[in-house]
């Protein structure tokens, strides 16, 4: 079995779920490519010696240019901040290397794109971490919805909610400004739904939006009287319009106190009806309207071995998956697809396909009309 | 103690709930007025002589007409369809009588503002039947947010969703045209949550709107071939700004699969998060952010004698209310308000002013762009 | 319509709900007799006349023997403390009344028993306060049993737990007397639950019991420092064994921090399960092991028209239930069955079976082994 | 950092979860000793050479005793059904193997006792594959009770109830039959409530149990008309006294229908409540009787970074931890203790003290009374 070796760059917050996923990822699914944690890049040689090290990669470099020109690495795995992302995954796919990067792909649509071109003409593979859509209820319900079991969509209410900094006193950070982050919530957040929306739904096509910058002016660091301005929104919501014509919301935030891990959705159907939030991501309620009148009622079904990819992991029903068994999900279908030469989804075609959907909406908001997803590069 | 009488227009759905809430009502409330179950007009004598007995009123007609001039009728309450509303209560106000009237207060803004300033002018007392807000888990959470509880509003989700039309063969009726109902699901179904959104939150300033008609056309009648055009929206939301600046989505549906009472909302402030639907309509959740870190999460207060007119129906706390004790409460406001001559809420202004919010969504529709509420009349 | 006039002994915290269902009743549903709200006894002639007008009573008195004697009662309702009912109910069926008495029906099963053959020997109806299985969901559970759509019963999970007496600070009171209140928490709470259990899953057969004064001894009142000994049980629970062969478990705590109005259960059969808690009363949850594996999960009806005894309350499904309306269902059922001389349930001999069940209950707790309820009188 | 070689005896349902969290678990957690996939041992050389391969080992055997046997094995682990657990342990310990074994330790209380002294007489570690106390979850639990926050404990109400049996065409197996399983439903789930309730709230000191086979025979294989006797308990539950006095319920099926995973408690103290079920497994619902009367109820507090063991997982709230990672913190506690020779819980003699309780429940059935734990051996 070849052996596909993976550069990781950043391990941070993200970029530690996918090793843990690289970890568990061999023993719960069968591969078709031998997965080998090979190099690690981080900000300091220090940095990336220790987390080689705690993260079970072989080699380590504080010069991400190293690892992505290294000729043993076969996937560079971007987990770097936002503005990094295009520099980074245009470079790799340079040296030839599959990429596979986290959301939002660029700070901007122009720039997705460019990577795209980029990829398709190198002919490599890639992958964005939109990990939701791999969480194995999320696949529940895509196939719920293509039996047409709750009929034809007509309503779709999406959210991505946090309350990461709900706290005014939080400080500032590179999420907080247009260089490093782009979009605010919107990017950080929003595109996760986005891309649940299409994935479930269809692609979006028109959009008309709101937001605010809810906190203005944030400390520099804890504790500190120094203010600095907050350059991009803490909450925004967009009605959109569907390709096939059903109505949408779409909302965000990352001050809505309380929404721990709030992306939730509502899916209504002219014949039954779906419910879902990831703070409970192992159940998904569904309703049916052809059910007796006096039987009617919205059903919660624990996710278990008789759904989508969730038997690998544990073969009793509601016995629980984690956060991480999504990234797991994600990197079994990153291997298989490059050891097969196979359609990976969703690519770089669908990160710049969100990337365009959230810079109509920022410029809806901007315009302050019904933008269609078009009119952007 | 004075005898307020009460002369009721229509024994549907709804004039059965008024007449079970008049039933209990003074046993439930010490009032200022003695409340008399006086008159019933309806279509037929017969229905009407049926009812009154029914619904423990002394006398009847089949002449509305009658009952509004009738001496002896202190309040005319008009459960009739909507599109009687304007004429029954101008003719009402023209006889000097207090009036009760259901939502929505008029077909269009224009006729609500008529109808306010015929009240006005002839000094009576006016109430629109807007029930939720009277529920005693909404007052809590009035209470909640005036105390400052969640900080400063930024966020408000609302809906209205229910599902009695989402059946394609449930035939037509007079709420799907336009010169009976108006508008449709909005003026039936969001007229509530829009006037709960302005009791918790504020005026709405501002709405941007889309809406579809999900069912083109129905059966004449059940199990009719004969299909009639369906003439206003099944669905609809806007985007919201309220006078203080909030962000809001209102959303609304009669086909809406498995929502049987769907008025809900998500009132997020800078400081916690207030969560509630009328399905649950004994219990609130709270959230308060300044809780430490690893005790934060959504409470479930189960509402009783400790909160706002509960007390008074039991005194027992999470033992549960019921719709027509909404009704109950309403109507102690009304008997109390006439009885000692104070304001009432929600009044005709406030049916007018949901109204006007109400034609801002269709024009915003209509001309797809933002619509202020002052450009409507 | 014969008049059928009621006769109410006691007008606090229960005696007040049973005012506010005689005042709604009439209009509510449709009733074989007319029932009229005749006397008040209370305590003393100013209580008696100020509650008598409170509560939309024509007359009062502050001797309930007067009341019981008075010509034109024909319903005497026994809203008094505990260990007055017996020598009550026994006054009242000597002068021929009709009797509908609060739960528990008696201090002990050989009182209740008394009171039965009394009531039998006059034929006089009788009808015991059980009023949560006159809840429409609890009526749909009923008919999902007995339609044997969860198959053969084989487990049941019942729980009556409060908080009211949590605090330790809670002042003494009556119910904590075994000369005023008999039992504890058994006799208080799970008397309800035990009627449940019948109602729905059959006659108790064999119990096996342990309990616990958690809170030894309570303040004389509040804020005194005198501390008086509580004698009866702030919790208990018992096995049990229905005649069916089904195995159960009931629960009851008066200390139970949290539990506001917890009665609830879970009713496990062959082919599915049924789960409902009364904080949650217009809702049922059900689970059909027959749907396809992929599919099952519980599913959460709320009450609606569709349902048995609440389309008179409200048309629409999911508007909502209160207490109060479960006692309307009961005072229905009484006013029925004296104006057609037919069975009431649940009755005095059903009121002692639930006493003699309890008795078992401490009987077995005494002597530390299993009890069949035929070992008491 | 000291090798800690790993032999795994038996890759089915939870043979393959150990496989998983070992895979991850260098990865989440920084260790003491550095984890080696050694060896699996299954009945076939075929189906070892398969799974040693799929799981991530290097070595296989068809013989267990080879593996047990094998110098360069450090620790045992063995997931293969019930019966074999202790000879298996026994020729481990014999080999002075650390062993790490699943639930429950041994057909009864004797053998399990045999396996403490052994093992203690070895001086190996020992380690009871309890997995749910490990949920971080359980661990904030123990950490509210620990603080106090909920008082003193009163009363326990735990299950462990599933639907894995509850159709009576599935099949017999080795879980049916006294010499393979020991128990029924107690050995294979109620284990775990127990445990837990020892975890949570102390030692059980009494019980007194009920019992029933529901399904009393079973088809040899699926589709047979062969039917097959179950000789042991389908559902059981059984009053405690803990030794600190509190009353506690233990209920278990394997015929519940519905209950998915349903490892689930109530603990109730004097001053407030927790909630837990393991369905919903990233949730803990807490309520606290000190709050301000119209502000109190149960509060869903969503796991996270601010919990315990869980940000080495992932370091956002509510973002999800799965069946295998409670496994994962398993085994971290395994490799540490070894390595740092230390403490690890629940060991040996816990999986006793279950075992003891399990047969105290089973006395007390069939002598139909209330048994002390320490009746036992």
């Amino acid at each position: 079995m070849k052996e596909i070796h993976i550069g990781l760059i950043g391990t941070g917050y993200i970029g530690r779920t996918h090793a843990i996923a690289y970890a568990q990822a061999a023993t719960v699914f069968p591969m078709k490519g031998k997965l080998v944690r090979d190099m690690v890049a981080e900000v300091s040689a220090e940095l990336a010696a220790k987390q080689s090290k705690a993260l079970g990669f072989r080699r380590f470099t504080d010069n991400w240019r190293e690892l992505v020109a290294d000729p043993n690495i076969d996937v560079v795995d971007i987990c770097s901040p936002n503005f990094l992302h295009k520099e980074m995954a245009l470079e790799a796919i340079k040296h030839g290397k599959h990429v596979y990067c986290e959301k939002p792909l660029a700070l901007n649509s122009t720039d997705a794109k460019l990577m795209v071109e980029a990829a398709q003409k190198a002919g490599v593979k890639t992958l964005v971490g939109f990990n939701y859509v791999k969480n194995p209820t999320s696949q529940l319900a895509k196939e719920i919805i293509s039996n047409g079991e709750i009929g034809e969509i007509i309503h779709f209410y999406g959210t991505h909610n946090e309350d990461y900094m709900a706290d005014p006193l939080s400080p500032i950070h590179w999420h907080c400004f247009k260089d490093k982050a782009g979009l605010g919530a919107l990017g950080d957040l929003a595109a996760h739904i986005i891309n649940m929306a299409q994935y479930l739904v269809g692609d979006i096509q028109t959009v008309c939006a709101d937001m605010e910058i809810v906190i203005k002016e944030r400390p520099e660091k804890i504790g500190s009287s120094v203010m600095v301005a907050v350059e991009n929104e803490d909450q925004a919501h967009a009605m959109v319009r569907f390709g096939g014509g059903a109505m949408g919301i779409i909302e965000t935030s990352r001050v809505a106190c309380g929404r721990k891990m709030g992306l939730s959705y509502i899916i209504t159907g002219t014949k039954g009806t779906l419910s879902f939030t990831q703070e409970r991501m192992a159940e998904l309620k569904l309703y049916r309207h052809d059910e007796p009148a006096n039987r009617q009622g919205f059903k919660t079904i624990l996710i278990g071995p008789e759904h989508p990819d969730y038997a690998p992991f544990c073969n009793g029903t509601g016995h629980g998956i984690g956060f991480n068994d999504q990234k797991t999900v994600e990197i079994r279908d990153l291997l298989n697809g490059i050891a097969s030469n196979k359609e990976i989804w969703p690519d770089f075609t669908e990160g710049w396909k969100v990337s365009r959907i959230l810079d109509a909406i920022a410029r809806s908001y901007k315009e302050q009309r019904w933008v269609n997803v078009t009119e952007i590069n």
